[in-house]
């Protein structure tokens, strides 16, 4: 059976290990494994923060390298782009040639999503260039997130968004299934 | 010569040739050949935005697999965290076990900067656990940014953070020479 690395910051939710558990359960609908970070047992007990925070790492990368693909949850976090543990572990596993599957809970791209978190005060320059209230260049190829999320996932697996009832943004699973059903798909022998 | 890659949103800057140029000329007194995203020279003529969004990540990619190691700015960007397209490139190379130097120009560990993202509230439950204002939980290990980012800076290369100028906050490269010296010490024949 093919295995299927949870990422996504839902670790950070209260019901964190029920979620994943959820997650895990449409995963094995759909004759696929579920990995969830939060399954790792580790024994922190007299560990600095720091050494701490180090093992869960250790932990979550075993977890990848055993996983033969990852899904993705790429949903706005604390800003307008995804939380950069999930972006570090996309990056990680498609290095790894792991094809990756994401959603994003969100009904706005990343160049709209920008302009709200600036309180809509873009700045179109003369050359075509979108600029944000620090002066910094905003991507504008009318994709998701950062180019490099949204390349590794469509050259491997795929990447879907939507708009969800706000208060379920970290909940709402609907767009999570439509990634296991392609994961599922990708993981048929041909 | 070894070649490192030069992470960071500084591609976002207006002047990011010069910046770009100027971490090259610092890698180079050191022996260090750094390779800057906008290095690559493309022809994006008639491409859909998506497709040319597309096309600077292969060649990021591409650049990112000719390298040696990277030092990445994680600086905050647009949040308390750093760059996501940052992130996904160092996990990236982690994954590909090459060194990761990080620099972050902030006085702030990460629970501290969440908390200034959240207007001061955190909430510190019974149990040890920090939260924010949507009820997440807050990362609490005494490290720089999300424990996967610090953790392989710090299992492979290394990672600096301080306070700069706030109006230099992306252009300000002490940290980043201190990663040079350290990338160059690496690069050392044994």
């Amino acid at each position: 059976m093919k295995t299927v690395y949870l990422a996504g910051p839902e670790v950070f939710l209260p019901d964190a290990i029920a979620v994943g558990a959820a997650k895990k359960d449409i995963c094995a609908r759909h004759g696929l494994t579920g990995l969830f970070p939060l399954d790792n047992v580790l024994d922190l007990a007299g560990l600095s923060p720091p050494e701490a925070g180090r093992a869960i790492f250790r932990a979550n990368i075993a977890l990848m390298r055993a996983a033969d693909m990852v899904i993705a949850n790429l949903t706005p976090f604390r800003g307008p782009g995804c939380d950069p543990g999930t972006a570090f572990e996309v990056g990680f596993m498609h290095a790894l040639g792991k094809p990756v599957f994401a959603y994003a809970n969100t009904a706005l791209g990343h160049a709209d999503r920008v302009a709200a978190f600036c309180g809509g005060t873009l700045e179109r320059r003369a050359d075509g260039r979108l600029i944000d209230r620090e002066g910094l260049e905003v991507e504008d190829f009318g994709l998701i997130d950062n180019l490099m999320l949204d390349g590794a996932a469509l050259d491997s697996g795929g990447f879907v968004s939507g708009p969800v009832d706000p208060t379920r943004r970290f909940t709402d699973l609907s767009l999570f299934m439509r990634c296991v059903e392609m994961a599922a798909d990708a993981g048929q022998p041909r």
